[in-house]
């Protein structure tokens, strides 16, 4: 008999008519024998609508409120499906963050998960009751309420199937499994049976949506096995768990990509210790994270310096890049937000040569120009004019192999 | 430095712009130099969409799980309005029903509060906070959350009021006091400046909206000072208070009134001992109450019996009637649901006599027939045809001299 931890998320739950069809799912993980918790998201647009509310009432409401006010959403829907459940014959209890005491840090909107007391949940479970919990949200010591950030039920089913010693947390969304890339832009995109967690940091880190970071990060430090699958369709899914040795590890598993990118260019700077200081450092203070970072020696002395932002941060960044340029007398700032970066991911990068080798080569005879390039030990990443993203995936995709029928690479 | 304790209806808390405008409110408390805690309902008719929602979901459902769904209703509004009055420099702080632990039964629906935990709301005090805390809920033993029933945002002000020793409890609403009949009814009614406990139980137990019959009652148990004030408006209310000895007490306070009645007649059961449990047997069995009853001898041995029900029960009432009285050969079973009851309150009654001929003359002079007549010390009830109540009260508001512009009677 498993214990089984299941996350539905927003669209999973979305209408009265997905909550029934979510009570039949978890009513088989019953049948089947097993034991199961269920972490669930607020209903479709719910958080949003709630966000609209505040803003309405006040530009900048207080943290604290905005978490109390938040934190409804999920308790209308685990409310819900508790009903769906236990009018279906299933028994059922809801529970929100602060009922389960999963206690966070006090830092509203973005609080981190410090425990997560079990025993109201293992004394339900063990009165054959579903324990239907509320993503996203938690308790802090003073009693507050407080929520983890977007995407955070993700974490919250982690921590619970962490807590519980789960034998599998399944995150339930609209996508049946992880993918080579994104299915909407490659159709011979492929669902990968398996994945380790440290390729799924790295596709989630460059724009893979289908898991939330730190929810990878949770279960990665744990060891806990992740399964992604359908939550209104059959199917295996993707595992996502410690890599297994008895197989070899793929070269390449899956093609992320991200267009909310803007690069800043400063050509013409003093090649001197300090330059990458000066340049870099209104930008920071101004709180604005900077992804890639290149520093191009040129021959006669001088550097080219690049680096990149989110979209939305780059006209104040250009800015601050100016400002903090006006210190090298014959540097030119240039930039640009039409671009995106692709990354390929892949565990076998460590023992394999030559993968960035047929990147660029690859890249280079589709004439598509790499503006700057970025690894870690089982990733490279390439910016690109975005106009060229597309086809660059598909190019890459094809190039190392990703379409297919197989199921594991 | 009063203590204040103040409610607001969900009428009052509607919308962004009247959110504001309470805000505006309790920050004028403060600046009178008096602490104050505020309850607060869930936002216009949140609680019925909520409803509605899970009623959507299915038929019945369950209890637990629907008070944990309507509970979100004043989450949203306690939330609002504390971050209302924080974006206005009033620092505030929103408190669930378990937040600040008012220890309820664990009746989900009709719960009933056992305590009210001081703490947390005497440190936010202490420190310049206002609280704002949730009307309608609570949580029992076991953590679960519970609602006290429709209205009962006004016993949870109580309830707060009474546990903290508070001066006044203001209920906040879209009247600006008790009036001596409804002046929608009778223009020339009149607010009345005060109102002892006793004619506020018979005003709230006999048809009058404007408090919860239950807070009353809490009120009254206490001693605590209630006043009925307008939300957004100014001027004194009415004083809901124990009975001032040094006054002389009035006669006739107010009327209230209320269609929502059936009646039905069996005439010509014997007038023997069992008769009415024989006849009323049923309808109580059925679980519907039965409010005036009457029994009435005839000369022939037989005897009429009457009695009233709530209108929606009318249908099973006069079928469960009709049942009974087959043990009775010569019975007759009428009935009728266009009847309606109105009251006249006053602990002058005490002390006067002469009240209920003066309100008998007043209708027959009017030609107007009582079909039943129920009393208290402090009431006397009149069942009428519906289509002559609103004349009824007139007459009888006219009778006591009830219009004017004095404010104490």
């Amino acid at each position: 008999m498993a214990l089984i931890v299941q996350k539905y998320g927003g669209t999973s739950v979305g209408s009265i008519e997905l909550i029934h069809k979510v009570a039949a799912r978890v009513a088989r993980v019953r049948e089947r024998g097993d034991r199961v918790v269920v972490a669930v998201s607020a209903m479709g647009d719910a958080t949003d609508r709630l966000v609209d509310l505040a803003r309405s009432l006040c530009p900048a409401p207080d943290p604290r409120e905005l978490d109390a006010l938040l934190a409804t959403g999920e308790q209308v829907s685990i409310a819900l499906l508790a009903m769906a459940l236990t009018a279906r014959g299933v028994p059922a209890r809801s529970f929100t963050g602060a009922q389960v005491r999963i206690r966070t840090t006090s830092a509203h909107g973005r609080a981190r998960i410090e425990a997560v007391e079990t025993a109201m949940l293992t004394a339900a479970l063990d009165a054959g009751i579903v324990p239907v919990v509320a993503g996203f949200q938690g308790v802090d010591a003073e009693g507050a309420i407080t929520t983890i950030g977007r995407g955070g039920s993700d974490t919250t089913a982690v921590a619970l199937a962490v807590a519980l010693r789960a034998d599998e947390c399944q995150i339930l969304t609209d996508v049946d499994g992880v993918y080579t890339t994104d299915p909407r832009m490659v159709r011979g995109a492929r669902r990968l049976e398996r994945l380790s967690f440290e390729e799924m940091l790295e596709l989630a880190g460059q724009g893979s949506r289908v898991l939330h970071l730190r929810a990878v990060e949770f279960a990665a430090k744990y060891g806990l096995a992740l399964r992604v699958l359908a939550s209104h369709g059959d199917g295996p899914g993707t595992l996502i768990d410690r890599e297994d040795p008895t197989v070899e590890a793929p070269v390449v598993s899956g093609i992320a990509f991200n267009r909310d990118e803007a690069q800043i260019v400063i050509s013409g700077v003093p090649n001197a210790p300090d330059t990458a200081h000066r340049l870099l450092w209104p930008v920071s203070d101004a709180g604005i994270e900077i992804d890639m970072i290149v520093l191009a020696p040129n021959e006669d002395g001088t550097a080219d310096f690049a680096f990149t932002v989110h979209r939305g941060d780059y006209v104040q960044a250009l800015e601050l890049a100016r400002r903090g340029a006006a210190y090298c007398p014959a540097a030119r700032v240039d930039g640009t937000d039409r671009v995106a970066k692709m990354s390929i991911v892949g565990v076998g990068m460590r023992s394999h040569a030559g993968v960035a080798a047929r990147l660029f080569a690859t890249l280079a005879s589709a004439g598509i120009t790499v503006r700057l390039v970025s690894t870690s030990e089982i990733r490279i990443s390439v910016l690109l004019a975005e106009a060229e993203l597309e086809r660059a995936v598909h190019e890459t995709h094809d190039a190392f192999s990703l379409s297919g029928q197989s199921g594991f690479i």
